[in-house]
């Protein structure tokens, strides 16, 4: 993408109404705009990282064996009804009424119209184990927005449904999503650590959060070392075997959130092992049995031919939310560092003296074969100073920059800086793409 | 995929509330289920269609300049009483109260958001043209929803709006947007015929219809047959080019929905070209001026420094009444005949003998070996009924179905038949597979 046809809002500025480094690095960085309060517009940029973060969420819970669909935003307060949350959610349900005067609301989860779905078509324990997840808006009033896209409004999340024929099953399925989750948080380059939790107001008696670590976290943790060298399990992981030692190695070493706190335990770790921590919850899974399919009947047959509740969870990411998650983890002074799986671009190719016909041509070439070799580079062909340019491309953390200007060219050099470490390395221009050709 | 593992609650019976052919087969293919009026869930199968239409408008607007952003689905009410449209709006605005008793609504469409970014960023006619689009779902609270996805009230949108310093530049934005348009609908399996139209509540003096013939079509349309043979833009059109031979080419011809005919022009055409049919309108293309940016003070400064406001055009794609408009236009008496790019699997394997144990063997091997060549393959390997399945298959349109049973196998035979023509073909394994990797 060349820079003069794109949409990229730098604000030189620091935006006052940002409180932490990510809500200041997305608004400076041009992705995100407030349109109300704790509601944004992802401007190019961001909506290219959205894009990616979701991508990658979706494609570990298809390989985890989840079955995507799509609910709507708009719910009638008819199922929240059947369920008694219509009258429990509180305020930070977003009520609506209709032209017709029917009540509505703006799904801030699921449970209810995925039981629904589910009751409409399944009668049987052979069509299961079925888990339905879907990536859609969800919106939760909160009284105090704040925080950008790490507790807005209106929100992208991903939430997963499992339903099982008894308690044995569901176990195996809250497995899968919780091999599913430790792949996901890894390929987008973040370490998450699940720690046992509160259900809360979903209800049920088995629940993690995954929290990953990072300085400005919203909550302090305590973990044992060991588990942040723990291996992640692999892409070719069996999802229809049995995953519980994965599990188990998982949620044997100490680790918990500030609520679930355990002082004594944790301090019968020898001193060394000890980490104390701030954390970001990043997804939460639940167990929760027939809590739901119970009040709403949902219920299959039993290979007796009985008919009873089937057992259900749900499983969450916060797929807007893990962008300011990951800048949060993954930022200098400077500006964002993309981990490689989710930047925008791959490269930035910086002209540092546009109408220079040598440099044009040079960049073009770049830029040419760049993006005919597949590599997502953003060209900055606008006229500009040096320095400007240099500043725009540390904020909007790229992982590589390309530099050509004339006077490596008199030299048959260009510059190629590695965004995360701040490495340089002066190349041929021939030498300098296929290094980013190699990945 | 496997349809053991998948969730396809295919009804047998015809639902009494579907009017219209696409709303039938979508409800009976378990396509989508309605959770209120004209509210609709994507069920998995009606899901992978939907992302496929999504993403051939997405790689369309691309190629064409346009650059994806993605605005939020609660508007805030301030921003529609600046271009003054809060008021006239009436009753199909979803109008909503946050908890801090601001006035809200979930955004029908997007002119006042988009111009507020805009206007937040750029000064200078140096940046233009800019086109922004997002795809995003709408309300647009229908006083009688009806024709399932055709006419829901919560619905997927691609909108996109330009920005340009002149009428001229405009011209030429509309026209990139125009053959976009003839590429997008190509590329879906459909004939669709750009008609002028009433500009109608967005206001502005140019505007086209993009019209896809139907025998169950909404509205009576007339054009010349000349128009329905014109070639479509190539892939590599330049859209930095003169785009004008081909969007006069394509609006030469007559084309008008009813309420734009003129009977006498028509009947001024020689019979044999005469062409009078039932349309769905699936695409608006609009230039308005100065219509929002002159209220909302969307001004750019010229090439002479004064400021004046910025001339925009907005232009739409319904991305989920396509998936009904295209059903309409491509289905027989037995169910939905996908066109290749957007059928939700290019296959479906049809095991007639589940537990037969050489069938179920040569259906896993060519399950296996279709899918690593990166074939989509429905493999229906659940016990039932050849009758039944084959009605599911029909009615689910996949292109192809691949038919396994022992009384083929011994002859080392399989049958392929292709689902839009009927057409069977008596083949090895190996010649089977070979026909579907060639696509």
């Amino acid at each position: 993408m060349r820079l003069s046809r794109f949409f990229l809002p730098i604000l030189r500025e620091t935006p006052k109404e940002a409180e932490i480094v990510s809500h200041r690095l997305m608004l400076r960085a041009g992705m995100i705009r407030q349109q109300s309060a704790g509601i944004y517009s992802w401007l190019p940029l961001g909506k290219i990282v959205l894009s990616k973060i979701e991508q990658i969420v979706r494609e570990e819970q298809n390989r985890s064996g989840a079955i995507e669909l799509l609910m709507p935003t708009i719910q009638s307060a008819e199922l929240w009804r059947e369920s008694g949350r219509y009258d429990a959610y509180g305020k930070e349900m977003l009520r609506i009424e209709d032209r017709h005067e029917r009540e509505m609301l703006y799904g801030p989860t699921n449970e209810e119209m995925v039981t629904d779905i589910f009751r409409s078509a399944v009668r049987s324990y052979r069509d299961l184990p079925l888990n339905l997840y879907h990536i859609q808006w969800k919106f939760r009033d909160e009284v105090r927005p704040r925080f950008g896209v790490m507790r807005g409004r209106e929100f992208l999340m991903k939430d997963a449904y499992s339903f099982d024929i008894d308690r044995e099953r569901a176990r195996e399925a809250y497995n899968r999503m919780f091999v599913a989750y430790l792949r996901t948080f890894d390929r987008l380059g973040l370490k998450a650590i699940p720690m046992r939790a509160d259900t809360g107001p979903i209800g049920g008696d088995l629940s993690h959060e995954f929290i990953i670590l990072a300085s400005t976290g919203e909550s302090a943790v305590f973990c044992s070392k060991d588990i942040l060298d723990l291996p992640i399990p692999p892409d070719d992981v069996d999802f229809r075997g049995d995953l519980s030692p994965i599990v188990t190695a998982w949620t044997t070493p100490y680790a918990a959130t500030d609520e679930m706190h355990d002082a004594a335990a944790f301090e019968a770790l020898p001193e060394d092992k000890r980490v104390s921590a701030r954390g970001i919850e990043v997804g939460h899974i639940f167990y929760f049995g027939t809590k739901y399919s119970g009040p709403m009947g949902a219920n299959v047959a039993g290979p007796d031919g009985v008919e009873q509740p089937v057992h259900m969870g749900s499983y969450g990411i916060g797929v807007s939310r893990l962008m300011g998650a990951i800048i949060e983890a993954s930022h200098d002074e400077a500006g964002i560092i993309w981990p490689e799986s989710v930047a925008p671009f791959a490269v930035g190719l910086i002209n540092l003296k546009t109408g220079d016909q040598k440099t044009d041509s040079v960049c073009d070439g770049l830029y040419e074969r760049l993006t005919n070799a597949g590599v997502a580079v953003l060209f900055d062909d606008v006229d500009g100073r040096a320095g400007a340019k240099f500043a725009t491309m540390d904020l909007i953390g790229l992982p590589w920059q390309l530099v050509v200007g004339p006077k490596g060219l008199e030299r048959g050099e260009v510059e190629l800086k590695r965004r995360a470490t701040g490495e340089r390395l002066t190349l041929s221009v021939d030498a300098a793409v296929n290094r980013l050709m190699a990945g």
